[in-house]
């Protein structure tokens, strides 16, 4: 972390601790530098990054104050406690079901994993695909198969090397998606039977993973803001038969958590200590609120244990079906796993997307969809805030666009989603982010699907429903 | 089978036993109704159909004579005589390496499972990409996902309809390519440890299939025309615990065998007695040389146990990367299987190609491509016959572009693959067809990977090399 990050942590911390309040001035630029022997632009960027954090507002002549928060009295919920003894997996129908109810033309799809795919530049994009595919030669629809477009390949190392990510173009392997890179490189490091650890909650997504593949599922406590419990991970890695370990780090689906970069780092030496390979899903890594790019484990690690899967389907190319895989030392096996299941992604995808990002304009997209993403999930916090029961804890996600929420009492979201259905939209209820199924009162949210607008209208019905069940009235 | 095919293949059997020679005349027309009191009209189908089966020439106002048969000479391979107990299956790295070497842009890929890209419609297809896509509203992106697109799964079923095989749109799933769709059938319908009954040879993915699936393969014999015996999969099924069966009935990879109907519909009423599922693999099934689209097994499946894969791959768009599973009763584990490992297809894949279905033309591409391949097919033919050592026996395919070549005495196929490479052509060693690597003498060429004299130069280069091996001259 570097001197601006950590300063400006402090002053986080003192703002969430009520140390400083809404209105409230953060001292002077000078003063501070004064104080705490540093430069004056490190402590412009560490106000920036309070900033850009929505912790702060700057007016013009008169310094930084502390910004009114947007659901300020929203707690956190807690740290989760999982069952203590590993799990057959066996999600049911339910997931495929509300993904289909989900895309009701009639339905505001905050049920969905997609954001509203009017984010994107699908004409920039589309233009790219024409233009990519006149371009190339015949003889390159049937080349690369396996291991994806070498160019595309390059760009996609490129892109993580800005980002502090060192993967050569030969470790990776492109796929069908990151859903396929995960369920390929979970394959190449278990065998039926075996022991995986996942966060509590986890994405169905793993837990399906894991049904297929005939896995036991060890679900480990999990913080909503900083993610997997170290020392249960500690825990489990001494004491249990673990063969491996499925993680998201950043923006994690469904808490929106962010692990602190040293947390990171502990678990990538940890993981090497105990020869423990890791398949960490880096989907909304690009979707970060802060300053710079969170760098995912396997940017901490040196021994290639970590599997690390991206994707372009949530930043730019929704329904291209890109994704990939960097598999460290099972590379070669992921490769030929890629070949055996499904040959090789889409030529057609791969070319467009490999052309657009060399048109460059990406990032000044990505910073764009960040800025919208974060102004909707400010949004979506007030709306919870008003709407929601007395109680309601919620996340407040750094980055992407999905977040928790836990409703107060005895409530079982399976039983609200056909009550929200029928008001017009969806969610994704909380029993299905689980083996034991242990979070029947919590909801996973999605903010970036529709516009703020619409979204503020749904959570406004949403927040109704759920009062009318718990027999409150609004105001979390 | 219709009375006109039954005519042609009495005529077939014929020729092929010698009773007819080259040169002979066919009885006339008028004679042959008046001796089986059939119409003029059935006599002149079955007269077409020998004709486009290239046994027999029309010469105006003379009447038909047969044909001279390229390679007459040549042999087909004896029906394969597999060892009689079950495999375990590893297929070694061999064929991820061939198929990578046979992308070197100095090789004739002879080795490749692709035809020729540029014999595809590429430029029309590229249109339907650009404009399917402009014209595509963004939420589609992410409707459909998991099923495939709803036209393209409404064409595909009425193109089938058309050939006689009856399946719903909602039983199809679209997949990423017909491997995929292959995957996840057979992993539908097993649990690890299971027999499944293959054909010998088999194609090599079906082979990696059941290694990544930890299945057991039973190979049985199988004719080089007339695909696997009958018999010996009615005594495995009666005796062994087979729990799937994996055919290609039409233009089997490796062997080009076509089943007879007579035998499919037999195979489809033996399985449903047996209750054992069948998954079909018919990516090849629209590059038939006869009068008509030879339908497959699925066909004669009244009950739901043929799980059909087809594929655009082969015809139409390699590298789109677009297949389909129609899965009987198992549609719905498929679609499942489908969300939990990748989601979905590509969509711009799957709109070019409902696109470009569209606007038709695509059964007139389908009849070039069928008279270039199998024009190439004899250049084959006439190639080996004349470059090979004597003793070489060589199947004769009605469809597909692949063709097995079993060579006399003792080589081994692997270690000839270098010297080819070195002379700039590849083709499949035999032993990846096999899991007990029993055809190490043989080896599979593609005739339809480059045009007509490159494919003469590449197959008088490899007749060269394999009678240097073996110390013979040339002359199959």
């Amino acid at each position: 972390m570097t001197q601006y990050e950590r300063l400006a942590d402090e002053f986080q911390t003192l703002i969430r601790n009520g140390t400083l309040r809404v209105g409230d001035r953060l001292p002077s630029v000078r003063l501070t530098c004064a104080r705490r022997e540093i430069s004056p632009s490190t402590v412009f960027q560490a106000y920036y990054l309070l900033e850009s954090r929505g912790l702060v507002q700057a007016r013009p002549r008169s310094g930084y104050f502390v910004a009114a928060q947007l659901g300020e009295g929203l707690r956190l919920p807690d740290t989760s406690q999982p069952q203590e003894q590993s799990q057959s997996v066996a999600v049911n129908d339910l997931v495929v079901e509300v993904l289909k109810l989900s895309r009701r033309p009639d339905v505001q799809p905050l049920g969905s994993a997609f954001p509203d795919p009017a984010l994107f530049p699908l004409a920039k994009l589309g233009r790219s695909l024409g233009s990519a595919m006149r371009r190339l030669a015949p003889h390159k629809l049937v080349e690369d198969l396996a291991t994806g477009h070498a160019r595309l390949r390059q760009q996609i190392a490129q892109r993580a090397a800005a980002d502090g990510l060192a993967v050569s173009a030969d470790e990776l392997v492109v796929t069908n998606g990151a859903m396929e890179a995960l369920n390929l490189c979970l394959q190449a490091v278990t065998q039926p039977g075996d022991l995986v650890v996942v966060e509590s909650p986890t994405f169905y997504a793993s837990l399906q993973a894991l049904e297929r593949l005939q896995l036991r599922a060890l679900e480990l406590p999990t913080h909503p803001e900083e993610g997997i419990d170290l020392a249960a991970l500690e825990q489990a890695l001494a004491t249990q038969p673990v063969k491996a370990c499925w993680l998201m780090s950043s923006f994690q689906n469904p808490l929106g958590a962010l692990m602190p970069e040293a947390k990171k780092q502990a678990i990538a030496e940890l993981l090497a200590r105990h020869e423990v390979p890791l398949v960490e899903d880096d989907v909304y890594g690009e979707l970060y609120f802060g300053a710079r790019k969170p760098r995912p484990i396997k940017a901490f690690d040196s021994a290639g244990w970590v599997l690390h899967c991206g994707s372009f389907s949530k930043s730019l190319a929704p329904g291209y079906r890109v994704g990939w895989a960097a598999a460290g030392r099972w590379s070669r096996a992921v490769e030929r796993a890629k070949v055996m299941s499904s040959l090789s992604a889409a030529v057609p995808s791969q070319v467009a997307i490999s052309d657009y990002l060399a048109q460059g304009g990406h990032d000044l997209h990505l910073r764009r969809l960040r800025q919208t993403l974060r102004q909707q999930r400010d949004v979506a916090l007030a709306a919870i805030a008003q709407h929601f029961p007395p109680g309601t804890r919620v996340t407040r996600p750094e980055g992407g666009y999905l977040l928790w929420v836990a409703l107060p009492g005895a409530i079982d979201t399976r039983a609200l989603l056909p009550l929200a259905l029928a008001e017009g939209l969806s969610f994704m209820p909380g029993a299905l982010f689980s083996a034991d199924q242990g979070f029947a009162h919590c909801l996973r949210l999605n903010y970036g699907a529709v516009g703020a607008e619409l979204l503020r209208e749904a959570l406004a019905r949403l927040g109704r429903l759920a009062c009318q069940q718990l027999g409150t009235p609004p105001g979390a």
